[in-house]
């Protein structure tokens, strides 16, 4: 086989087979296949596209490139969520807790936040003490024991897919569905869940910005994941806004706290309450996702998700006491409203610079290794198709920096459009995407 | 000006400026954009294409990466003629002593041969003594005097032609018109000429095997010349058999001085007279291809251009007797016929196959390094559409090695098809292409 051969294939839209998949992957993993001749295979593919097949071949050739996690040794089926990133995006920090205080084991490989997104375990360092560094056997024992356990992605992760993330990046093969797809699934598949629910942005703070996109990467991905024999869901939801108020580290914690006491924002519950629901159904758990939502809301009324968050924050070094008082969290020294300009009503918020305010505070990283401040954020005080008179608050904001605070300040009050004309709010959740098709809501 | 920014572009099927294209080049030549963001660039233009006027300044920034010959201290018009490569073509040797004979200055750049197709060079070098490693001012001089001289490609002639030609060579895209007219019209337009004329050959021993791809390559090249200010002609000729019966370095110059002496076959003369007379249009020394025809014609008979052969041969070193008397050439020590294996009508020929047979008889290079044995080859008797007797001979070889020659036999017999059928005789010449249109003949 000659990679020459396999590059000529695409440009002339053949299909390639598993075996030719592989042989690239292998190829360019250890270097016999060299950058040019990668970098000319993607462009083929951006321009010419690849099928279900392929697309499924390229992700597990990526996925068989480095360490495949073993989680035989938790019992019951492994459920995990990934979500293509978003401002506000606490979804993990609600639905984990409550899944797992069902008895289902959570076993989540997660990341940190880079540019306008936040990182999971970037918030979870809010508890002090708190540890992702943690070996694969505690991890096998914490989920078992605890149901649930977090830890950050270890290094030899599908190395494929990094090293082709980094080539597509500087050749502009960057947006195709096939790749992009195949990039999120191989590191999903070595992370060795048995149902895997994507929660799938759309919208003015979203990777994809319009409904068909989505739709169109949800099903190249839960196709993938069929084929791999992974129970797949996809969940379009909404990312015209931030989910729900709080944007930042710290303040997006005890947002999810609040909303495991019954007092969070709508959306976040709702959102948080479909993407569990299939974790529920796909773990046989619930034999409907209407069933499923009723046991997932019970475990707000009587407590039990946020026990469970505590109690795993406990099992990997933290203090769990600001769970129950979120007043123990460290705080952010000045704290600011930011006044409506005009009067009207919030007709655009260009959603990825409301994610760029809290990055400017110091709550979000411009490259690898900035460090962040936790504390720092903002709580947006009004949403889409709200009504705002000149001089209301559209939103507070938490600094540590009265520079970087005037910059943020700024920052938000170009985010936010305010028009005379009452729009219809956004919907949270726009379709389900499963192997059998697409449902839209 | 971003690399990545022109990749994107070409990939999203827009058009590149001038200045785009030479931002491209440029840092291609000096290594400040990487071989794997040219390769994607390089895919991109396959399969999206690029229109004419950036196919012309692709060429041009090519052209101007390197040494532009200065040919300004020739008098006249300076005419080229430049092949696509093909079996037995050896229209050089003798359209341009006719060409000179008539007071046209004939400043030739000629390659060596690589593969199944033959080099200029090669060819006159069976003239013991010719040299083409001569100074650019001998050069001129030389033109300026014999009206005719040929050199050997300097080394840097289009550099980036070479760097491109070299990476595509690995990355599969190498078929795309754009790519192979520019790569040929960079190094003509560096050469310095201000007439180009281009035999385009199309057929079974042709790198365009149809006339629909010949016509298309010829369109680009005229179109090329044409922006960039040369008089730019294209004559598509036959090459679906050896153009001529001699095929192999001495025997061709044997065959090409036999047609100055009016005693050629047919083929060659008609395509050598047909592209000599639009050098003579080009140059104004005609004004019509049929003046230019009578013209041409008249140096055969009144044997001009075979003392302007002589006098070329001696000016760059070589001694002229063999012009004269051709028995004095250095001959192979093995003569052999080849005889048809059945009766019949020769109904196709795998024309590169011919090509083969000589390059193993040791008349052609395997790669650049191989030395070449100039006295041996073949000289064909039957071609398409001929009527041959069981045993009468197909060809006749010339060999030195006895090994070599079995291999040389057996390789011929496979390229000649002897069916039932008697074929229609196939064209010499099937259109012209000017920048005005194309006329098929």
């Amino acid at each position: 086989m000659k990679m020459y051969d396999l590059i000529n294939k695409k440009k002339n839209k053949e299909s390639l087979t598993a075996n030719e998949i592989e042989f690239i992957i292998q190829g360019y993993t250890n270097g016999s296949v060299p950058d040019y001749q990668m970098s000319a295979f993607l462009m083929a593919v951006c321009l010419n596209g690849m099928n279900h097949e392929e697309t499924a071949a390229l992700t597990i050739a990526m996925a068989n490139s480095g360490d495949i996690l073993d989680l035989s040794q938790i019992k019951g089926a492994k459920v995990d969520k990934h979500s293509t990133g978003g401002v506000g995006d606490k979804t993990s920090l609600v639905l984990s807790p409550m899944v797992a205080s069902l008895g289902i084991p959570v076993a989540k490989m997660s990341g940190r936040g880079l540019g306008h997104t936040g990182g999971t375990i970037d918030k979870l360092e809010s508890f002090p003490g708190f540890s992702t560094t943690i070996t694969t056997e505690q991890f096998v024992s914490n989920v078992n024991k605890v149901k649930m356990a977090i830890v950050g992605q270890t290094a030899n992760l599908a190395p494929a897919d990094k090293k082709i993330y980094a080539l597509r990046d500087v050749t502009a093969t960057i947006d195709n569905i096939s790749l992009i797809a195949s990039s999120i699934m191989s590191k999903k598949i070595a992370s060795g869940a048995d149902v895997i629910v994507l929660d799938v942005k759309t919208g003015s703070g979203a990777f994809m910005k319009t409904l068909e996109e989505s739709l169109a990467l949800a099903n190249e991905m839960v196709q993938i994941g069929t084929i791999a024999g992974k129970q797949t869901y996809a969940v379009i939801t909404d990312m015209n806004q931030p989910l729900g108020n709080a944007v930042g580290n710290t303040l997006e914690v005890i947002e999810a706290i609040d909303t495991l006491n019954g007092d969070g924002p709508k959306d976040l519950l709702e959102v948080s309450i479909t993407l569990a629901s299939y974790m529920l159904v796909g773990a046989g758990i619930a034999t409907s996702v209407e069933e499923a939502a009723k046991m997932l809301y019970k475990t707000i009324e009587d407590k039990s998700a946020l026990n469970k968050m505590a109690e795993f924050i406990r099992a990997q070094g933290g203090n769990s006491d600001p769970v129950y008082h979120t007043e123990l969290f460290q705080k952010a020294s000045i704290v600011e409203e930011v006044a409506a300009p005009s009067d009207g009503y919030i007709t655009f918020i260009h959603t990825d610079e409301v994610g760029m305010t809290s990055l400017v505070l110091g709550g979000g990283r411009e490259t690898k290794e900035s460090v962040i401040d936790l504390s720092v954020g903002l709580k947006i005080h009004k949403k889409l198709g709200d009504s705002v008179i000149k001089g209301e608050a559209l939103a507070t904001l938490y600094a540590n920096d009265s520079n970087k605070l005037a910059e943020a300040k700024k920052r938000f009050l170009d985010a936010y459009v305010i028009g005379s004309q009452k729009l219809e709010k956004p919907k949270y959740v726009y379709a389900i995407v499963t192997k059998d098709g697409i449902q839209q809501l």
